[in-house]
């Protein structure tokens, strides 16, 4: 029997985790596709090394992107812009937005996807808890598959690409439970945006990733600095 | 009155120089964009360097992307793949097809527009002469377009992003006589497959321009190793 390969895009955080755990329960060789695009918190790549070594993945590729990093425009990359302390903003398109950045990820994933002979790839990107990006939207996604199909010697002569956003629709608490559920290794996730060796508890990616533990009824087993109460 | 930006692809080329020329005739201050992705003619991106400065763009921006090398798969990146010398082939993809190149491409470029305030992209497709590239067809750039409008915070929020593709519809005879007739420095220009110093003249690369001056009745004016009686 021929063994089915998916590209994972991880970036060490709890949703990419998560979709390696889903992809490998759906019985996927992983290939694990890290980005290095000089984020603050590069911290996300030693976790992304360690996810990748707990799910013995059949290859582990970490991506350069300097570009993206020196072209600036968001706080996660462009040391001019401070990341968020005020709480989860749902209404608009927040700083830590990367112009451009699952939109790039993908594109990269499918030309790996095509070179390793891979029919999917899996992308940790969320709806409910998307904090406004717009390369998060179930409409961004279908579109992308689409030209992806369009772009690839795959798409255009055999079976296109599928492109599986397994979380899109859960909120964190339900991420959480699902991941819980097929022994997911939280404890070498990291999702802080200040990118310290302890999460500080208070940023909006550390609250959102609190909020979810809290609501799905399990101990995050990562250390914070600070705990905010929410 | 506002100046209107335009992001061009600018690999060094004869097809991309001339989109240089094409945008900068409709107005647009120029965004140039050149891609670094360890192709065998890394004498392009000195040519894409000579171009920038002849048509003094606002910025000329040269994006390393290693990963792209790194994943193999295409004559162009692979140097265990050969680079074709017998005719121009027509009716398959062939092997200096890089994977899933111009969506990669596009993608990054999509990002710098954002970030510059740049409101189209020219790319220097050809749908006539693409000798099998799936990416450079019109539906391809098309499905793209859309994905572009959908991926990024202007796209969502103001006008989407323009796709243009000014060659898309033309012979590589047309693309000459319209360059020609905007001046367009084609001794600046490379387009040989083998990338050496002086042009071989028989790769497919090399017949294709050569057939193209001789189809427009202007005179190439770059140096030939050897002469492809076309």
């Amino acid at each position: 029997m021929q063994v089915k390969k998916a590209v994972v895009i991880l970036s060490g955080g709890l949703d990419s985790t998560t979709c390696v755990g889903v992809a490998q329960h759906a019985g996927f060789e992983i290939y694990a596709l890290t980005f290095d695009y000089g984020q603050r918190h590069s911290i996300e790549i030693e976790a992304a090394k360690k996810v990748a070594t707990f799910y013995e993945v059949r290859q582990h590729r970490i991506a350069q992107l300097p570009f993206l990093h020196s072209i600036g425009g968001s706080a996660l990359t462009d040391d001019d812009i401070e990341v968020p302390h005020t709480g989860i903003v749902e209404d608009e398109i927040p700083v830590t937005y990367v112009p451009g950045r699952n939109l790039i990820f993908l594109s990269i994933a499918t030309a790996y996807a095509e070179v390793v002979g891979a029919e999917a790839i899996y992308l940790g990107v969320n709806a409910l808890d998307y904090s406004g990006y717009p390369d998060c939207r179930p409409e961004f996604i279908q579109a992308f598959a689409k030209t992806a199909s369009l772009a690839t010697k795959v798409g255009v002569m055999g079976t296109p690409l599928e492109i599986m956003t397994p979380l899109l629709d859960l909120s964190k608490a339900e991420i959480i439970t699902l991941g819980t559920s097929l022994g997911v290794p939280y404890v070498l996730t990291a999702s802080c945006y200040e990118g310290q060796e302890v999460a500080c508890g208070v940023c909006d990616s550390c609250r959102l990733r609190l909020k979810g533990f809290k609501e799905a009824g399990v101990r995050d087993p990562i250390v914070y600095a600070r705990l905010f109460t929410c």
